[in-house]
């Protein structure tokens, strides 16, 4: 036995409540290591020592490093106490806080045994539930339609559908996504998130100036709410991006600072070596001076940021915030931000943009989810680079998925581009076969999935700028494979519950990936990501493919198969 | 190379900045692969794919299972991104985000290496002060001393030095304390942490009915004041006992709810399964119907007890709050309340009753440490019970030591018994000569050692409520081996700033126990924990010995040593 390979970490992504009264418990053990079996020995905090229950663990997931044996409980009490039996070659082993041994003494239990304390209910976050239901669509504003023809264009200097640079306005706006909802909506979409729209010198707008003014070229307040409205109205809800790791230069309180240094109140609003601004030598995002950095950790500008939050809700009644460069901003912001929006509407939605192992913002207490950039990741190591095959994609996946707890997993935005990356398709050399596996694969995960503007064209694009091309409107009168493929993955999400609430599962069969979403039913994605012809072993009735026809693929392609039960 | 051994946690005590430049990070790896090197490759997180620094970690701690490796490093730009890079029998691998390979791309490292993404100051905690010079003496009220002659004494049914039972009370009270300050500090001590003083009808008082009002039976509000100015005046601090978990049934909250059931604004104050209170359908601390659980999920109980926690400081200005049954309140309401009082005092104490790993308690957004049941087992374990040797103690003290960061460990109260345990004294059957040792080994120890009343006698005492005797004062009189130990080793923590600041590193030699603090200077503390003479190796010159004369441990005992560096 690897006694060292074996991991468990209270009150963790291990060991969590998904509800008030249930328990999720899992423990890590060696891919290698065949156990005779592990259970979990749990009892009263107060009794332990006394009364105890034994459950069998399941070993539930695979990494290929890795095995992961889980079980959920709903103990009599939430005071939770428990230890591991693990049985391997007929021995009996015991694993606790203070390591592995062959007996275990519970009358002083109460020193050394895991524990989850108790379960109080402000610790116990829950999914927001028409995330769950959610398709994203992700709008580049200035570069997705404009609607507002009676506005100043004196600073349009990109002719729709030329190739932008990174100072081009295109003159996209918010009358032009109210315009086309009714698009949107028939391509099965149900929420927006905007890049930003508040003022702004920049095409992009990720360097505010005014967070309580909609900048001109994309509209007001007006513009604004009547997006919301007409999307309220069809069902659709609209999530706008957060911008408070730093500011424009041209914010006032900087201006304030760079006048006056430190005699301005804003002073410490910044991060700021020296007694004044000079070239650089205050901390600002990644290489650009002209967006300063605001130090959340000041509670002026903590108070400041979430007035902002809780305003555009109240104001224009949004759904939620996606948060920009959320990593670099501190925990003890995004924890006040969290409690200051959920009071006030519940169910707005706070994801970040992390584009790393995010578990320390998603322990309940600051975002719901974030970006899953990781599967972006793993996306382009399987589709792109055939850095993964189908068994290690399957692996991938799994340890992406346990990072986090079922909560957290149920609130992630799967995407396979946006305008941070270049575009899939044009990363896959236009092979669009690709492109309709990926999706396939971010609408059949835990989460949302999201879909990059003109991703249904499809549209190409390289990097920044070039991700963020016009959309090409083409689509709307000639409807395209890709649109009625993600129509088609948009409604199997809609009519499936298993993929809303069901578990997951990750694995290979013969070269295949497989994703199985178990519920009542149980829906299950394969996939084959190779230009070999395949016949996957039919597991339930077809609801949709690509490429496959008699009973197996032709190419590369996706089959999504129900099996339902009685 | 048992690569599944090896264990890395980004922003945990793996990855954390102990002040706002410095980045301590560690890598844990099985103590039975020999590595020929470890590195930490990094940069700054918007470079990285071109610009890299490396440097050598070094092989620190030891467990018997696992070896880590630590580096400190104060970069350039806190937005910290790096791998590391094994080298094991000649071979090069690299440990990031995903796992382990043989290479790994530097141009994608943006989704996959791994990160500190900020160092945010509202996210770094760091120790108070005067905790780290601090010797603690902790205080049974009733049984410690009356001082107050002229009260009501009719509660009084326990005789002083006769044996208590649970329902005993014995007179002791806050000017009794107060009048011992003189005694307290010339036994070293300098801070009290007093069991609770509020209303109560018990003698503990751990069921408070009213927060704002000190049981008469131990004085009033003019009592505390005089209490924390006079050990003001003596340079001691004074800490008190919050009961937050849980409450009286007498508390005028839980009384109301008792009678208008729903209809009291107090309802959800507490956790109740119906609509009205009946036998037991509430939470409760333990198996104790008359200590109600306070329900810290609800925003008014929250204020409540922050007002509390506040007023008192605000009122007698103590010095910091003890925190009963911490582990089974919500996180949520420590973060608010270590804001609320941290914005008040900073240099207030904040230190929970965890007996559990408490790293979730204490990543800097709640406590600032525990009292140390993790080592006072491990001091049973090792001095009373057999089942560690030397060895193995210097392991668990290495694996309890890592468990947290730097600043949280320097936070640690470790005591080797309290109100809650048997004395150690009578668990180690009057053997006098493993007291001593033990209470070296705390006061040598990270963080602030708390000597329980009647330790320097050494009072005798069992469980609870035998280990709640009235105070032996003949010791006043007649000053005791043990008091001239405690007195001594609290003068070498004062004049040491090795033992306040320094690194702390646990090993055994030929049987022994070896701990060592080092900083400008190295103090060893040996340990020979057997009736067995043994002569350890000198390190330097001796400052503090019990049992040792010639060179060799005359049976149990421990010695103090310093080596001077220049």
């Amino acid at each position: 036995m690897n006694y060292r390979a074996i991991l468990h970490i209270q009150d963790s992504q291990y060991c969590y409540a998904s509800d008030l009264k249930t328990i999720e418990l899992m423990l890590r053990v060696s891919s290698e290591d065949e156990f005779d079996e592990i259970s979990v020995i749990y009892g009263k905090k107060y009794d332990f020592y006394l009364v105890r229950r034994s459950t069998l663990m399941s070993k539930t997931y695979t990494d290929g490093v890795y095995d992961y044996y889980t079980v959920t409980i709903r103990p009599e009490d939430v005071r939770f106490v428990y230890v591991f039996r693990l049985i391997y070659k007929g021995e009996e082993y015991f694993f606790y806080e203070d390591g592995i041994a062959k007996s275990y003494d519970y009358s002083l239990a109460y020193y050394n045994c895991f524990q989850l304390p108790y379960v109080n209910k402000a610790d116990v976050p829950a999914a927001v539930p028409w995330f769950k239901n959610a398709v994203f669509y992700q709008v580049f504003v200035d570069r997705f339609n404009r609607g507002n023809f009676a506005k100043d264009d004196s600073y349009i200097n990109l002719k729709w559908g030329a190739v932008p640079s990174s100072k081009s306005f295109a003159g996209g706006d918010i009358d032009g996504i109210t315009q086309k909802l009714d698009y949107l909506k028939g391509l099965g979409i149900s929420a927006l998130y905007l890049t930003p729209v508040f003022k702004s010198a920049s095409n992009h707008k990720y360097d505010i100036s005014d967070y309580y003014e909609i900048d001109p070229q994309f509209g007001d307040k007006a513009s604004l709410k009547r997006l919301v409205t007409e999307a309220h109205c069809r069902g659709m809800k609209v999530v706008l991006d957060a911008v408070f790791n730093h500011c424009s230069e041209e914010l006032e309180q900087f201006k304030d600072v760079k006048k006056r240094g430190k005699l301005s109140p804003y002073f410490d609003w910044f991060i700021i070596r020296g007694d004044r601004i000079e070239k650089g030598n205050y901390e600002y995002f990644g290489v650009c001076e002209y967006m300063p950095k605001l130090n959340t950790s000041n509670k002026q500008v903590r108070q400041f940021l979430i007035d902002i939050g809780l305003y555009w809700i109240k104001e224009c009644d949004i759904d939620g915030w996606r948060l920009d460069v959320s990593d670099e901003v501190s925990h003890d912001f995004w924890r006040h931000f969290r409690e200051a929006i959920k009071s006030y509407k519940p169910e707005a939605v706070i994801f970040g943009e992390n584009w790393h192992d995010s578990y320390p913002f998603l322990r309940g207490d600051q975002f719901d989810g974030v970006m899953n950039y990781a599967v972006t990741k793993a996306c382009t190591d399987y589709f792109l680079n055939g850095t993964l095959d189908s068994s290690g994609m399957a692996h991938r996946l799994t340890a992406l998925y346990l990072r986090n707890t079922k909560q957290a997993n149920a609130m992630m935005l799967n995407l396979v581009d946006n305008h941070d990356t270049h575009r899939f398709y044009t990363l896959a050399s236009k092979d669009a076969d690709k492109l309709i596996c990926a999706l396939a694969l971010i609408f059949m995960h835990t989460g949302a999935p999201c879909v990059y503007y003109g991703t249904e064209v499809p549209m190409e694009g390289g990097y920044d700028p070039d991700c963020r091309r016009t959309m090409d409107w083409s689509v709307e009168q000639t409807p395209t494979y890709l649109s009625s493929v993600i129509r088609r993955l948009a409604r199997i999400r809609e009519q499936s519950p298993e993929i809303r609430e069901g578990s997951i599962a990750f694995s290979s069969s013969d070269g295949m990936l497989v994703v199985e979403r178990r519920g009542k039913n149980t829906l299950r994605l394969t996939i084959n990501n190779s230009k070999e012809g395949k016949t996957p072993v039919r597991f339930g009735k077809e609801v949709l493919s690509h490429n496959f026809a008699g009973g197996k693929f032709d190419g590369m392609g996706f089959l999504i198969e129900i099996k339902e039960e009685n």
